[in-house]
């Protein structure tokens, strides 16, 4: 037997290349251009945990839906094309007219899902019989030009999916429901990553505090590239609630305990497409081997949470009577698709590769097991099922797949 | 007892009020301004069976993410607000040359889905292994001034939620696929609906399509305002796929059986705003009942099904000591919660309402059963049980009522 020594290593690179042609792909000139299928597949597993945990789990947390156009606080306009051509041809003296109306008229592409939520609150006082505290909660689109990082993905970078809860309760607790919040959504974080320590709060100094905030607290990832921000939380008091409101302030008053009073806000807002590479950075390690002849070979494995790994099994076929063993690929994989598993249709790549560098190719996709299906599976019912983070292979029986692996992801989730 | 006359009647308006304040909030004007939280997790829980059906389901159909502002093709341009300050600001002369320029290089916002699947086309097909057929499906907003409709919900009615399956497909077979496709989609609209007939299909007639496509099916939901389309199917060849190429032809190419084709492809899209609504007219019914005073009694009763129901279960106290009670419920509904069962904590209302009036406000939300904690349930852990469709209340022991719903859902679910 050859001797082989292995070695491994968080991924730690100065430059923050993440080469993961399957989650982000990349454009010519290196920048992350769009998520391909697994990075989609990715994405939507985050942000169902985000809501499992934020909204789902509690019953003081109620979703809302906001328009993704309003009037007024945006950063771009949006202006109908026609409208611009029409502009185009007017004679230069009534231009500048045209363009101050326009400006006025036009609505905004929303940067944040705050001011959507405020606008919710009267309509949702209804269904919470004026109880305090609340929350409203939202996924989804906002647009901001000014994001500038190296940790973004696509279009100029402008385009951010916010995770958004925005917090109504008692001005006299609004300080401890910030640290509640604070911690819950550390732990959150660090639920899902291989390495927890590399998420952590810190308090805003006060002087960066932008005016009506009276206090603020970040999440942050340590990048490769240096720590950035995730997720934001704000108390904001109720500054921003009366602005947004224009009828009487009684309106807007709750119950706490016998006092009626105007609650006050926290703003809870992570960026989703930063945490995807967080989560990427975070689960990305390189494993080193050097073989017999001293030549050093170099193994990528994500190591995503179990919840999180967009592809949860991965069936491909070993030797045998190909049509047999592709009927029972075909039976097993609409079993599991069924149970709601994520499973890959590795036997229909019918290009002959190693045992090997299949191992490579789906340890590289972040796939938990790889079943092989092969003659004795025919004879037996027995196949081989191979574990991503530990790289043993276990015999099993075909009968017992499922239940199996529908145990290994919720005992992941339930850590 | 009174001489009562119940009357049932699926809801039948001329006018297409809708008037469910905790779905759809109406601004003064009678307009459908936004969602209600109730109509939001309607929403969410549309958009998951679609995503479980379409996606989840099928081991070919991956997810893709693709941008919301692209260049071109959109309805609207996105203008940076300080821009357009800054050209206010400019001299009359310099004002067209720079407007130009402006509408040359800004982005537009998408107005819908199947630009960006197809751009991820060709990142898809490694994956797939060259492969037909497969499908890119992708679920999000999408921009558009010119919908006309009394049936849309907020700002305008220019934003949709789409659902959208791109399906690459060999040409030989795109037909059939279209049909097969337009069969799935009318199942899945009519599998949660309570009048399954108020959903059909037509074809689209020739005359009616627009360049390069070649066949097009509508599913169609008829609307009190008469019969409105939810969903299309187009059958658009190749032409599309050609044109969002900017290589060889050759890259496009994969395997049908043994030769090397260019796929045709089929767009299928749903405007889910209009689905919500669809499932909200659909289900809501006018109950009628004559009290032995001869005066009328109308109530609505929301016959969501149980997979698409916001709230499945509300908790609520009768009789006894309170705080004892309380306990009881709030232990309850954190059971539920944690098994992923939306329960609604009525409970916590503490303002006096009877029974009758108490049913009337859930039939309303749809919330399927409602669950009445008294003293009996201190002394013998009995609780009443009251099903939404049939009225009927049952008496069930506290340590069943969890697996009781569970059953109830996924016995609907799999109809």
């Amino acid at each position: 037997a050859p001797a082989a020594l292995t070695h491994q290593s968080r991924y730690e690179s100065t430059t923050p290349v993440l080469d993961l042609q399957h989650y982000i792909s990349q454009d010519q000139t290196g920048n992350r251009s769009a998520y391909g299928p697994l990075g989609t597949e990715l994405k939507r597993n985050i942000l169902r945990q985000w809501w499992a945990s934020v909204v789902e789990s509690k019953s003081e947390v109620f979703s809302v839906s906001t328009p993704h156009c309003s009037t007024g606080g945006g950063a771009a306009k949006l202006v109908d094309r026609g409208t611009l051509d029409e502009l185009r041809d007017l004679p230069e003296g009534q231009l500048k007219e045209r363009l101050s109306r326009l400006l006025y008229h036009s609505h905004d592409l929303r940067s944040s899902l705050l001011q959507g939520a405020l606008l919710q609150y009267i309509p949702s006082l209804m269904l919470m019989n004026r109880k305090l505290p609340f929350g409203l909660a939202e996924t989804g689109f906002c647009y901001r030009p000014e994001t500038a990082s190296p940790n973004t993905i696509g279009c100029g970078s402008s385009e951010v999916t916010e995770a958004s809860l925005v917090w109504f309760c008692s001005p006299r607790t609004s300080s401890q429901w910030l640290d509640y919040w604070a911690r819950q959504r550390l732990q959150w974080w660090r639920k899902f990553a291989s390495g927890p320590s590399e998420f952590s709060v810190c308090d805003v100094l006060s002087e960066e505090l932008r005016d009506g905030v009276s206090r603020g607290v970040k999440v942050l990832y340590q990048f490769p590239s240096g720590p950035e921000t995730l997720e934001t939380l704000w108390r904001l008091g109720d500054a921003e609630l009366l602005k947004s409101h224009q009828g009487s302030q009684a309106e807007l008053q709750c119950k706490d305990g016998r006092k009626q009073v105007v609650p006050h806000v926290l703003s809870i807002s992570a960026d989703m497409d930063r945490g995807v590479l967080a989560y990427l950075f975070n689960s990305l390690q390189i494993v080193q081997k050097v073989d017999s002849k001293q030549m050093l070979h170099q193994r990528k494995v994500l190591k995503l949470h179990p919840t999180l790994a967009p592809v949860k099994v991965a069936l491909d076929m070993g030797r045998g009577s190909t049509s047999e063993l592709r009927q029972v690929c075909e039976g097993l994989l609409q079993d599991l698709l069924e149970a709601g598993i994520s499973a890959w249709p590795g036997y229909t790549d019918t290009t002959q590769s190693s045992l090997d560098s299949l191992h490579t190719k789906y340890d590289e996709m972040g796939v938990l097991f790889t079943v092989m299906i092969s003659e004795s599976t025919l004879e037996n019912g027995l196949l081989l099922v191979r574990n991503r983070d530990t790289t043993i292979r276990e015999t099993m029986h075909i009968s017992e797949i499922r239940q199996f692996l529908l145990k290994y992801i919720s005992a992941a989730e339930n850590i």
